[in-house]
C-alpha cells in the first residue's frame, strides 16, 4: 500500500536526521526539520513512514462542544482510524500547544492498527502515558487542556505546515531521537542511499576521532590517507 | 451575489471593532479579534465583507521559483482574480511576516476589482505604496521578500486560521482603525442589529462622560435616571 | 484545618490533569491548565493540595540587596514558614525564569513542614537537589541567579496569575507527571468525583483499544454495546 | 493632595525620558523604563503624575460575566472613579494585550476628572479614539476585546510590575513621546532637578553638533574648552 | 572614498527594498532584509550606503559606568566620528531593544558628518527628535535607557548578524518606508541595473491594473501582447 | 598553560552555579548566568574551564556551500583543534537554535583533545550521541540541521555575547546539571574561596532543615545560635 519502498524503510531506519539535513541542504533544501519538536519516548525511535495529514484550525467555542466526538466523522477521530499502517500521522497544530493535539487513547489505537508513529507541532495529554507507548510520538511539550479548548480538526490528507516546515501527504517522515526530518517523497530513495554510505563514513571518522585523530583532512575527507584508510577500514568491518 | 445583506453591511460600517467583540463576547465567543494586526492605512477603514480565504504553507524552495507565478493557475494569482467583489480576502500567512503575503500590485488589483479590503497574519510588501490605496489592507508588519521566500499558496476558501482566529469562507470580516474582527455568519444580522443599538448608546454615554458625568451608574445604566436621560437623548437627536 | 475533604483529596490523587481539564471544560473552564510549567520530578507526583500563594514584582535593586532576607519578615520566608501543611505553595513569578523564584533549602523546608507541592512559573534554583526531593515542584525551566535579581516578594495569599491561569487562595491545585492544574474551591467535589468516574471508564477504553478494538462508538460511548460492555467490565473489575 | 511639589512636576515635564534614565542609571536603577509601551497619541505628552495602580489577573470565565461591571465596586470602574486627579493610573495587565485594559469611555471619564495619564502592558480598545483625547495614555498595541475576555481585575494601589518595572503606589510615573519611565518617589526631587541641569547641557551640545562640532571632548564635557563654552551660552542663553 | 560607483548609488535611490529582494531571491539569497526595523522617520528614506559596522556585546556592569564614556577610543563614539561621509552605520544590538543602541545627539552627530544613514535591530532614545532629523535612521523600537544599561561596543567594522542577516562591511545597506535590505557588494552594480529595469516594468504595471487590466498574463508578462504594450509604453514615456 | 589555578579549578567543581550566582550578586554582577541553556548529559558535570569563544553570524547562501568545510582555517574547525586542553569552547549563536552549533564528531574531537566542555546558545545535532560523551555540553535544544543552513563561524576567541551573558576569553566558565555562569577572570579566585565557604554553610543548612529545623533565623544566619552551630558542626565534620 506504501509507496515508500522496504529498502529505503530499512536504510532510513539506519541513518540519523542530522545526516538527513545534510543531505537535504546539499539539494538546496534548508528547512526540512521540525524545529522545537521532540519525542516523548527517545527510545521508541526511529520512525519512518509516509505523511498523513491532519489540520487544525483555531477552535470557535459554538462550534466545537464536547459533544462533537460523537461524530464519527469528525475528522481528528477518522484521521485515528483511516491513517495508513506504517505511515505517520503529522498534525499541523499552528504550533499551539495550549491545548492537547489527541491524547493516550488515540495515540494507542494508532499504535495497534499499526501506525509508524505520530507527530504534532503542539503538545500531547496524558504525555507520561505515551512516553510508555510502543510507538513513536513528537511534540512541543506536555498540553493536558482537551483537544477541542483551542483546536478544530479540519481537513485530512492535505499539504501542511508542522514546525515550520512543508508536509505533503506522502512525503517521508524520519524521526529518531533527536527529533524529526521531512523528505520529500520524490527525493527519497536517493537519499536514503546517499545518508547511509554518509554513515558509514560518519562511524569510521567517528571510530578514528575517539582513538585521537585530529578532524583536519579526515572530516571532510580533504586527505589522500583519510580516503585510502577509509577503503580499508570498509574493507575490514566489511560495509 | 454576497450573502450578506445590504442593510446589515450598512450597520457593521457604523460600529466599532470593539462593540462587536462585546456582542460576540455575550454569546460566548471571546477569540474572534485578530491579535496584533493593524491597518496599514486607518483612514481606508471601515472594512466589511465575507471573507474569501488563501491558505500558505511553509514554502519548499525546489517547488517556490520565481517561474511558479507564470502559472494562471497559481493559487495566489488566482485568489487575486477570483475574489469576489464587495469580500474580503482572508490569509492565512502562519503569522509569519518574513516574507510578504502580497504586495502592491495585487493588492491595487484587488481594489480595483472592488473586492472590500485585504488582511494577512503576516505582512505585505510595497506598504508605503498600499498604504495610499483606497482599499482598507491589515497586516503584522511591512515585509519586503517576495511571497516565495517562506509561502507557497496552496489552498483557496477553505476554512483558516488568520492570527489565531478561526475564518470560515463567508463569515463576515469587519475593520476599522483599531483592526479586524470576525462575524459568524449566521450572527451577522443580529450582531449588527445589537452593536448598532450599542453604539447609539455609547455615543450618549461618551457625551455625557464628556460633560463630567460619572460613569457609575451611568456606564453600565444600573440607574433608572440613565435610562430616562437616555430615552430623552435619543428622541432629541432623532436615533 | 484544610476544606479540602479527604475523599476528595484521595480521588485527585487518582486522577490525571488531562481528565480534569476535561470536567473543566464541560463547565466552561478552558484556562485552568499552567502553560509550559513541568515537573521537576515527575516521580514525585500526584500533588494535591490547596493554593496559598506568594506574589512577585519586578525587583528594584535599591530595595533587594542581599541583606533583606536576614528580615525574618520577608514574605518569601514568611510564605514558606506558614504556608499550610497539605497546601501548595503557588509563586506568581510574571514568567520570569531569568531569576530564582526559590531555592533547595527553601523547598526543603517546605517538604519537612508537610506542605503539599511548590508551583512557580519562573524557574527553581538547586534543581538538580530539588529534582531528588519527595515533594512535588514544578516550574518552567532552572534558573541558578539568586531570587532577589528579578523579583521581590510583596503579597501573600492574594488572587494571582500563574503561568496564564488564575489562582485564587484556598483553589485546589493538582498536579501529575504532565502538569499542574487549577480546580476553583466550590467545584473540587464534583470535579473530583466526576473526574474519578471517568478516569474508570477510560481505563476501560484504553483497555478495549490495546486489544484491537476502535475508537469509534467505544471512545465517546455512542455505541449501545460500548456502554453494556463498559457495566459488564466494571461489575467484573469491582469499579 | 499630591506629595509631588509643583517645581518638581514642572521639572519632570521638560525632560525626556531618556534623560531620566540616565539619572536613574547613575543610581544603579537599570530598570525603569516600561519596555514596548508607547504613546497612542504622541502629542499628548508630555505626562506626569504620582502612580496610582490597578492589577488584573487571568479572568476566570464563570466570575467574568458581562454583568460584573453592574457592581459599583468593580475594582476596575472604582479604580476610574477614584484614581485622584493629577495622577496616573498604571494598569498591570501582565504584559497580554490579547483582551483591552480599558476603552474610550473609561478613558475619556479620566480625562475629565483630570487624571495625568493611564498607562498600560496590555492594550486599549477604541484606541483611535482614546488617541485623540487630550490625556496622555500608553499601551503595547490595539485591543478590541472587551476587559473581562482575559482580564479580571482584583486590587487597586498595591505595587505591581508593568512592562516588566516594578511600580509603587506614589512612584512618579513620566511620559513623553517616546515612552513612560517610573522614578522612585524618594529620588523625585533630585532626579529632576539633576535632569533639568542635564536637559541645559544637552540642549548645548545638540546646538554644537548640529554647528558641525565633534563630540569628542564635548559629550561627555571632558574639555575644559566644553566646559567654559557651555558657561558662555548659558549665560548668553539666559539658562 | 567609497566604492560604490555613483550610477549605482542613484540607481539605487528609485528601487524599492521589495524589488531588490527579488532581484536577490533570483541568486539565491533569500535573507537579506533585516526582520522587523522600520524607519523612525519615513519621510527621510532613501537610503543608500555601504555598510560601517559596530558590535555590541551584552554589558557587563562592572565594565560598563557612566565613565566609560570619557574615553574617546570607546568604539560606540569612535564608530560615531569615523564612519565615513556616505556609508550607513550599522549596529549589531543582539536584536535587545530594551537599552538604547544610539541617542539624538550622536544621531545628529552622523548627520553632519554626511554618514547616508543608521540602521540597529535595537532601538534608539530620543527617537521623537530622531525623527524630525534629516538622516535616515531604523530600529526596532524606542528605548530610552542609555546604552549601557545592556550594552557593550566591543568592534567596529567587523562582520556582524544585524536583525536575522549577515553584514559584511562594505555591503551595500539600502533603506526606504519598508525597511533595509542588504546587497552584497560584489552584486551592487548588478542588481542596481537589474532593479531599476525592473521598476520600470512594475511601474507600466500598476498603471495597466490601475486601469482595470487583469494581473494574468501581464504580470508576470507572460503573454505576447503585454510584451509588445510595455515596449510601445516606455517608448512614449520616455524610459 | 590556563591562567585558572589548579586550587581554585578544583574549588569551583565542588559549588553549585546557584552558590557562585550569590557571589556574583553581591558585586553587582546579576547576568551572567546563561539563559535557558542546559546540559545534555547532567551527569557529565560539572565543568570548570577557561572561556575560548567562536562567533557565528547569520549564514548567506553563497558563502556556506557545503564544501567551506573543505577548508582547514575554517574557523569552526579551527577553533575544534586549538581550542586549549581544560578550556570551555563558548559559541555565540545568537540564540539561534535552527540549525546546529555543531555536531558529533566535533564534540568527540574536543572531548579527545582534553577540552573542559562546550557551550552554545543554539543546539547541538547528534544530540543524543554527545549526551553519552564524557564531556560536559550545554545547548538550548536539539538541531539536526547542519551547521551551514543558518550560520557562519566568523570569530575566535573574541568577547561574544553568549544566552544574553558577556563572555569574554578567558572568564571562567562553570557548568552543574542546573545550567551554566560565567565568572569574570579577575574575580575567579575570591568567588571561588566565597562560594565554597558558602557551601559548607549551607550543607550545614541544608542537614538542619532536613532534621526539622525553621530557616528563621538559620539562613540567613541571624541567630546566634546558628553560628555557634554551625561552628561545632564544621568542628565535627572536618570542614
Amino acid at each position: 500500500m506504501s509507496k515508500l519502498s522496504a529498502p529505503t524503510r530499512d536504510k532510513l531506519r539506519t541513518v540519523s536526521t542530522a545526516t538527513l539535513t545534510t543531505c537535504l541542504f546539499k539539494r538546496g533544501l534548508r528547512n526540512q526539520f521540525l524545529q522545537a519538536v521532540h519525542p516523548l519516548n527517545p527510545q521508541a525511535a526511529p520512525m519512518v513512514g509516509e505523511a498523513y495529514t491532519l489540520r487544525y484550525i483555531p477552535a470557535r467555542e459554538d462550534l466545537n462542544p464536547i459533544t462533537v466526538f460523537q461524530d464519527r466523522n469528525h475528522p481528528q477521530r477518522k484521521a485515528v482510524e483511516e491513517c495508513p499502517p506504517g505511515a505517520v500521522l503529522v498534525i499541523d497544530s499552528r504550533q499551539d500547544a495550549r491545548a492537547a493535539s489527541a491524547g493516550g487513547i488515540l495515540v494507542t489505537r494508532l499504535m495497534t492498527r499499526g501506525v509508524a508513529g505520530i507527530v504534532t507541532d503542539g503538545g500531547f495529554r496524558d504525555s507520561p502515558e505515551i512516553a510508555t507507548l510502543a510507538i513513536p510520538a513528537y511534540h512541543r511539550r506536555p498540553s493536558a487542556p482537551t483537544n477541542l479548548t483551542h483546536h478544530q480538526a479540519i481537513d485530512i490528507n492535505v499539504p501542511i505546515g508542522c514546525a515550520g516546515v512543508p508536509v505533503f501527504p506522502g512525503d517521508i517522515v524520519v524521526g529518531d531521537a533527536e527529533g524529526v526530518v521531512v523528505v520529500p517523497a520524490h527525493l527519497a530513495d536517493e537519499i536514503a542511499a546517499e545518508a547511509a554510505e554518509m554513515t558509514v563514513f560518519e562511524d569510521f571518522v567517528t571510530e578514528q576521532v575517539r582513538q585521537g585523530r585530529s578532524i583536519l583532512g579526515l572530516y571532510p575527507a580533504t586527505d589522500e590517507q583519510t580516503r585510502s584508510d577509509f577503503t580499508a577500514w570498509r574493507k575490514a568491518k566489511g560495509r
